[in-house]
């Protein structure tokens, strides 16, 4: 694995395996009292955030923390970085200050990106999410629980099929499961009004329609995207009420579902818009297990670009074995 | 105890015991280089602040950080909540990642009760006061000081008399107190202008009164309620001048106080408006020292919810003894 | 020392000596995979900012949990503060909760001394920059930084010739150099236009002069000094342009130092305004090096105040020897 996580098509499928293999040991530690490994102790994590993602940020937290990892937060609104300090100096810095790992979450996109060519050695960079571009972690951690659910016996999700709904032009969640998912085998439908595809999505190497109601039966996993409603006024975006009715995904429309389908949701959930409280609730939602599993693949990214060596469980105590 | 800490009411006077009488304990660690203990280590504590309070955040989080959990802040402004989240997904996002107890604090009353029922299994809620309702730590902080102060032999308040002087109507602190005193066995009389008793207040079992002086002379133990401002201009309340002069504690009042009498307030005070600079720093005030009580009633707080079984002093090392 | 880091000033010889000689043994740290040690495990520092200073609180963060110190960050804004409690119950209230040291940035010049003589007893106060007077942990690391590249045979900076550059009138960080400079021997000159030295500058100790091109060739250090957007519009200052031409260093006039001299800067840097990019990134540059020097220095003032005795290194293990 490379020195930093910028983007899930950095990834090629052993690394993916690799996060994968190593999360799934440390998903078990969700499920004792003492959630805590020393693996990290020592290090520190930054959680550099220009953007506010509480969800987020709390999550690579846990993360770190169970490693026994020191973190700092520093939300840069109000920064440095408002009296004229540049990207570049901010990296220096946070490096110089024995930064081991810069989680960083921004609005434009492509900064993380040159934040890690910006410093000079030290510390990795993880993108937390920039602008419309990427979120790689999320992209991970849906992996992961599409694995949980359909993997297949060689471990990947070959052949598996999801639906990924909804705002895909202006989603890095969409993005970066896209590639992530193709990465992985799976056959990748992105379903949307034209207007919210984006412009030369073909080269994606994945299916699109318009349709939700044709694509339902067919696909083992559907991904409902957030709507950020303070784009719903803009000329290239449905009514509130005409997206609902299209690609709002609600107990009817479930039902259309194979019986082994799940349903996910990178949160945070805009009930009664893109998804109805029933389905979000219902027994094929894995959208609260989503949340679970980010934080043990953000602990295993972490491990792996900051301690571990290739056989990484192996510097994990106790935590080999059961699933 | 029960799972959860939302109100002073739930408390029943064995349950209130207990929590004392651990605070007791850990009290002790207050007068160490040392102050920490391993009890919760590994376990995560989240304070999910919907309102601004640096001080009980403080407090909460010396108190988890004392007891080696791992402590993740969470102002509500500016989060996913903003993004149209509601209450019940919070909730369930973070014991899904997790949290072992949720600190709330909610400008809404009612509101930590909604997040500990919306949640499914783990996480311990502690009210840490929401709205004009309860603050139940608060008032543990309060009769732990007063025991103390003025405890009989049998460990509790039986016949103390208190009295809680100002803002009735708006303080979450007086309803918390109000009820938490009576159970232990205290007797409790309301001091405040008509106008800022809540409706209905003799269902709570306490004595009220208009006239301080009155009540002073007979009382075991002085309690000063903040005076908000912002509500100051409003009509049922009197002028600055006026609530000065009749409910403020000055020099020449606290005089009238029986000897052994102690003066509290819960904090932050507004020095010259509901108390004088001479009688907050003056020998009978026990202000300061409300204020270590707290870091120690809310680690035994902390350490029964999460970690304890019933004699739970036994798993404390090094804390036993001395007082 | 002292109890508390209030001022330069207070730094005899001696103190600062020790200072930096503590913060060299821990700057050994650095280069460690682990960056931690259990000096201070249990204990408390509250970062208590009035002010944002991001990189400052970072810095003393990160030094903090080097040492296994807990940290509380306490932003004053919109805390109880603004609900009229005084500074001397903030103070108070900070020591009650068990708080061991408090690293005070503030914007009004003195507030950490009135914080330091408002307590009654045990938390350590660190002036961490106030107002427009001091910052005496910037002026430690710029000392610390210049010994390791220009010290003496003596560990001091005896006759060593420093320039500090720009808007001397309102930095805390040229008073705090200047004074302590002087205390370990060095010679200082203040490079400013007239309107921006300080009235009385001449009780310093220090040489004064209106024309950088003319020191430049006999310093062997130039310290620049952050410009402070928000006055540039004031009547007693320069134009942008003017300021640039006349106060900025670019590398016409950095070729004019001494060949060992270096080039400082405490950050955040206004590129292209006080310094030009190719003089910060150059060979000369110390400016990096200072960020990491800092947290050293800030864990040697935390060490000394919190957990030391004379021979502080003593109880440091394996921070011993290698520089």
């Amino acid at each position: 694995m490379r020195r930093h996580l910028l983007s899930a098509a950095d990834l090629s499928r052993d690394d993916a395996e690799l996060v994968l293999a190593t999360a799934q040991e440390l998903r078990s530690l969700a499920d004792r009292p003492i959630k805590k490994l020393p693996a990290l102790r020592g290090r520190t994590v930054v959680n550099l955030f220009f953007e506010d993602s509480t969800r987020t940020r709390i999550s690579f937290e846990a993360a770190a923390k169970r490693l026994s990892a020191d973190v700092i937060n520093f939300a840069a609104k109000g920064s440095s970085v408002s009296k004229g300090e540049s990207l570049k100096d901010t990296a220096l810095t946070l490096e110089a200050m024995g930064a081991d790992a810069v989680v960083c979450r921004h609005w434009a996109s492509g900064a993380p990106h040159r934040l890690a060519t910006a410093g000079w050695s030290r510390s990795c960079v993880v993108n937390a999410g920039d602008g419309t571009h990427e979120h790689p972690t999320q992209a991970l951690l849906d992996a992961f629980t599409l694995q949980r659910h359909l993997g297949t016996s060689s471990g990947g999700l070959d052949g598996r099929r999801v639906a990924i709904v909804g705002d895909v032009l202006h989603s890095r969640v969409a993005r970066s499961n896209a590639l992530l998912l193709r990465t992985l085998g799976a056959e990748v439908t992105l379903v949307a009004p034209p207007t919210l595809l984006p412009y030369g999505v073909e080269s994606w190497g994945v299916e699109t329609s318009y349709d939700l109601d044709a694509v339902l039966p067919k696909t083992d996993a559907v991904m409902m995207l957030r709507v950020q409603r303070e784009r719903m006024n803009a000329s290239y975006f449905p009514t509130v009420r005409e997206y609902s009715r299209r690609y709002g995904l609600d107990g009817r429309r479930m039902a259309k579902l194979a019986e082994h389908a799940i349903v996910m949701h990178p949160g945070p959930m805009v009930r009664g818009m893109e998804i109805t409280a029933d389905v979000a609730d219902s027994d094929r939602s894995v959208i609260v297990e989503q949340v679970t599993n980010g934080v043990a693949v953000r602990m295993a990214v972490l491990y792996l670009l900051l301690g571990g060596s290739e056989p990484a469980i192996a510097g994990v105590p106790e935590a080999g074995g059961a699933r």
